[in-house]
């Protein structure tokens, strides 16, 4: 690790376990942890302006290396003011590497390995060729041929202007075996150390750098990974790559990983925010998270709920709201469910009208909000076992973060 | 026309030639006069909740009887408190009869026909028959058939629960002929008697109800209708059909019809909503007017702007605005204007990201606002020929709503 202020500054108020809550200060403020990280891949968070964004409480947003340097274009970008002012975005953004996209092009998704559509192109994107330097790729949108490696990761989310910036790995999939998880993960470490050598020559002063600890699901590789990381002269720490095959394979994942990391600095759990993950992974000491579940089910119609059973969610759509008068969620603060029936969300997203799907981002939003933040306020008090368990067995977010503090 | 101050009143404050400026009382409160009406077709204003239309100044939004017909339904959305309450909107609306949507599938819109393609069918739709009792049809939903005639949309628009229903009309292609015309006009004031006979029995006892002026492009027919209409138990008068090829032939159409309405009552221009028809339309004494224009241009990427030259809007999808960092119109109080850039809106646009036609929404709607908002206000000070002058010529609405006083 490094320590530069100016960079990135975090302290942890509380510890209750491995649970930590606290403030990560970055160039463009505060991000009070653990915190929930809303994707704007290309600019903007789905049918949001910035603005609304900062009013449902976010303090940090994620923008898309691979798709910003398709388009706009890094130096677009940059002679419009950086991303922050491009998108009117005043608080802290971190960007991802664009590394995980183009790994996708090539490996193709979890979720299609799943299901056996393994080796699926999206669209006209390609990858041509991987290899030490980096990876060679088709632009989904033009046909064009396109390079990224560590040093174009670096520049592309030099030009964003980011307050952090991830190193450029290699996301290995799920069917990759030991072998090829481990060369890879040794290529992801020269990649950091490039990543980082090319920032200290010419990235921004004030951008912070993490590290991407990969390993997959294998104990030895996690491990190694992980101290490798922290050893080197990175702001903070990001755990990616594949998770496994499910929950609690993923829980192991982080078990096996985070006490490795170095205790002082943030840890950024990549690409997962379910609402049983963050009280899984933040009871196992995760800083960060950021995922397109919110913003992607509202596309699909779905609402986030205290529904254990269901993962988390139903689909508004179901016949059987078309009359249900109560709103998407009892007691939630959000927008769509203080003025708003199911039966209105159910027909607006059956007749695919746009305010159904911002109905929908807007209560996916705050109700993981709530939840981080009722996170942080249980933390506080050492009551973060209770809260978690409230959560994991179905009780609203902001019903668990009104636990009374337990007696004498 | 009737009177009965506990459906409607209209109060005429101030007049400037033709133009009046004034207060509608309807059952849901107050519309001041002349007022653009957003569509909300299908229970919501493209991509807005009903409290961010109230946010944008607007006091009236139409609801569409064709498609809540069809879904929800009337039963649904009764049974749910009404359109009002099911759209969490509590100020007033006005409903349309049907049967724009309805003769449209019969005769194609005018947009086809003069591109040639009469006759061409949207998705499943289709009339099976046009008779005296109304019009059979299949829905464009699930093919199931339906029947849509006077008495079954003033029933349609009674479970709605609108502040003003339209009567149903048969709303006559740009291609009929004079004959066809004058006999599909007298249907609609058979019609006409049979919407007021039924809802004198049975309509909400403070609904209002609009009769339609048809009649083509033909001056005795217009005249005729406008006679018949007002001299029936109508609350107000909407002047509807085919207003000609062109916006001269437009301004003649409302031109024969208006000095032939009774001056006490409200009058809406069905369907007509850019800049210069608003000014126009207003010069002529209309005083409600709606239109798809805002909202459907923000689909496409466009947005209104004072450009005389090119129908008052421009693309933000065009090349030349990819690094433009001004607002998408200087001065304008919208909340895309205040805080996101031309560039913004335009990567937004091209990327199809929902933030994009969102912005738009809220920046053509502010447009359309301002210019009635500075229309009242120029009528008041008996200034609205200066007014509409300054608008026609390019000036943005709130610089023209800012025209001092003339001197003494």
């Amino acid at each position: 690790m490094r320590s530069d202020p100016d960079r990135l500054q975090f302290q942890i108020a509380a510890r209750d376990g491995a649970a930590r809550t606290g403030r990560l200060q970055l160039a463009h403020g505060a991000v009070e942890t653990p915190a929930f990280i809303p994707l704007a891949t290309r600019g903007s968070v789905r049918s949001l302006a910035a603005s609304e964004v900062a009013g449902l409480g976010y303090e940090l947003v994620l923008g898309n290396t691979f798709h910003l340097m398709l388009s706009p274009g890094p130096q677009r970008v940059a002679a419009l003011g950086g991303l922050h002012r491009f998108m009117g975005w005043e608080r802290p953004i971190i960007t991802d590497s664009g590394g995980f996209q183009v790994f996708t092009l090539a490996h193709g998704r979890v979720a299609d390995e799943i299901k056996g559509r393994r080796g699926r192109q999206p669209g006209r994107g390609t990858v041509l060729e991987i290899g030490e330097q980096g990876v060679r790729f088709r632009s989904y949108l033009d046909g064009s041929e396109q390079f990224l490696g560590p040093e174009e990761s670096m520049a592309v989310q030099a030009a964003l202007g980011a307050d952090i910036a991830l190193a450029f790995d290699e996301c290995t999939p799920y069917h990759a075996d030991r072998d090829y998880t481990a060369r890879s993960m040794e290529r992801t470490h020269r990649w950091l150390d490039r990543c980082l050598a090319w920032h200290d020559r010419q990235g921004p002063r004030r951008q912070a750098v993490f590290g991407i600890v990969q390993g997959g699901v294998h104990e030895d590789l996690r491990r190694a990974a992980a101290e490798r990381v922290s050893a080197a002269a990175v702001d903070g720490v990001a755990i990616g790559g594949t998770l496994g095959r499910d929950k609690e394979e993923m829980r192991g994942v982080i078990g096996m990983t985070a006490p490795h990391l170095d205790g002082a600095a943030p840890r950024h759990l990549l690409g997962i925010g379910e609402p049983d993950d963050l009280v899984d992974g933040i009871a196992l000491g995760v800083d960060l998270f950021d995922c397109a579940v919110p913003t992607r089910l509202a596309r699909h119609g779905m609402a986030l709920a205290p529904l254990p059973a269901t993962r988390f969610r139903f689909d508004i759509r179901r016949a059987e709201f078309a009359a249900d008068e109560r709103p998407l969620v009892e007691g939630c603060p959000c927008p769509a469910c203080a003025a708003h029936s199911r039966a209105y969300v159910h027909f607006l997203s059956r007749a695919e009208e746009l305010t159904g799907v911002r109905l929908l981002v807007l209560h996916n939003l705050t109700y993981l909000e709530r939840l981080v933040r009722g996170a942080r306020e249980a933390i506080q008090r050492e009551r973060f076992g209770d809260y978690r368990q409230a959560v994991l067995n179905g009780t609203p977010p902001w019903q668990g973060a009104a636990l009374t503090p337990s007696g004498p």
